[in-house]
């Protein structure tokens, strides 16, 4: 059985928080970490931590951000943040900017969002994406062993919308102590037919799952507990659901 | 708490099979179906079970199969049944062809798969896609609710690959007492920031969810019960999560 434990009673996440403590705390010690757990938690808070939060009064729209943003019917400031974010524009139309992101993801806005990002001071707030998710991910589950002596996989997930189907869904942007992939190329079916293209997208599968229970803007829930996992023993990298450029046939 | 469980147990699927009845079975009456859950099944022993298997030594290409069989150095057989189950041909390269399925999905060889579809005359068999996915769940959900008095949500499931993202990852393609979208645009986050954008591929976080519990080509494992979802009570298709041709910026 696989089971998904909403993490609840988080505080307010403000810079320089210790995630990995609060979600300690926030299990309590009747529901401590387990091996093998990987704990599920939404960009938005990493961010927050992180300080990755910018206010829009503080923004000045370069020309090409201006241009941009004139083409697509956005606040100036904003598609100045998803400029600077991006390495490059994938498809720009009224209501809708999606871009290659400095990280590599193609996603809508950068991943920049407004939704959530209420600071100490007024204002306009948005949250970029954390610099490095898989360094996120990575401190947080070193922490957690600091802490416990426990060894948990973390996902750092975020929704995104897709060519072809309507509505978003969770995807991994970071990892630490999970595979990103699981590759069955070579093993052979039940039958003995030797599976040929299966590469399963086994991180984002997990992070959709956890996402289930985040709601939208990772409302009132910006962590999931996923226990009975069987994954491979293998050290993943978000970078790897990225497909390379020249092997994409949809940009 | 969200729990996924495989249902093992199952027979070997053949044509007219009652997966309803083999399903309730396999639960077993220790674990009887509740209210409110949803059973994903793997799309592959819903055909097998609906008959959709055909064996390639009885298909005739067609010379315009030959041709894209040619180009994609793919078997022209698998091809004209892959053509035959389109409307459009989306992306052809060498070891690849995306289609729009006759139902409407944008994936890959329009979903006909080889593996884990031995019948008892030999043979290379392959499975195709559901006619009418859609009705095929709603089928075993009344038959389910026929034999128990239960209401279920009934989700059938696929792997796509993806653009722009490595790996493939469970998506829905049929769907019976479950919405496809939840539409939070309207809502206020915990700031009162109004959501603008956000409609959720809930059918397809589930799907993925359980596809973490199948492995590739539904092995062993080719149903999961989901339990302690909290759905809105919306009659879905798994139409509405196919983008609309106009709308979409990646064809």
């Amino acid at each position: 059985v696989l089971s998904l434990l909403a993490i609840e009673g988080l505080p307010r996440i403000h810079r320089d928080d210790d995630l990995a403590s609060l979600l300690t705390h926030a299990l309590g010690r009747d529901n401590p970490w387990r091996e093998g757990d990987v704990v599920v938690i939404a960009q938005k808070i990493v961010s927050k931590a992180e300080g990755r939060v910018t206010r829009l009064e503080d923004i000045r729209p370069s020309p090409a951000a201006a241009a941009l943003a004139e083409q697509t019917e956005k606040d100036p400031r904003l598609v100045e943040l998803i400029l600077s974010e991006s390495r490059a524009v994938v498809r720009a139309r009224p209501g809708l900017i999606i871009v290659e992101d400095r990280r590599g993801f193609i996603c809508a806005n950068a991943g920049i969002d407004r939704s959530n990002v209420e600071q100490d001071e007024p204002g306009e707030w948005v949250a970029l994406l954390p610099e490095d998710p898989d360094a996120s991910a990575r401190r947080i589950r070193d922490r957690i062993h600091e802490l416990t002596g426990i060894s948990v996989g973390v996902v750092i997930n975020d929704s995104h919308g897709r060519a072809f189907r309507e509505g978003t869904v969770g995807v991994a942007i970071g990892l630490a102590g999970v595979p990103a992939l699981a590759d069955r190329r070579g093993d052979a079916d039940l039958t003995g037919f030797v599976l040929q293209h299966t590469v399963i997208g086994i991180a984002d599968e997990i992070a959709a799952a956890a996402s289930i229970l985040m709601g939208p803007a990772a409302e009132g829930v910006p962590a999931v507990l996923v226990r009975g996992l069987i994954l491979p023993d293998i050290e993943g990298s978000a970078r790897e659901l990225q497909r390379d450029r020249e092997k994409d046939l949809f940009r």
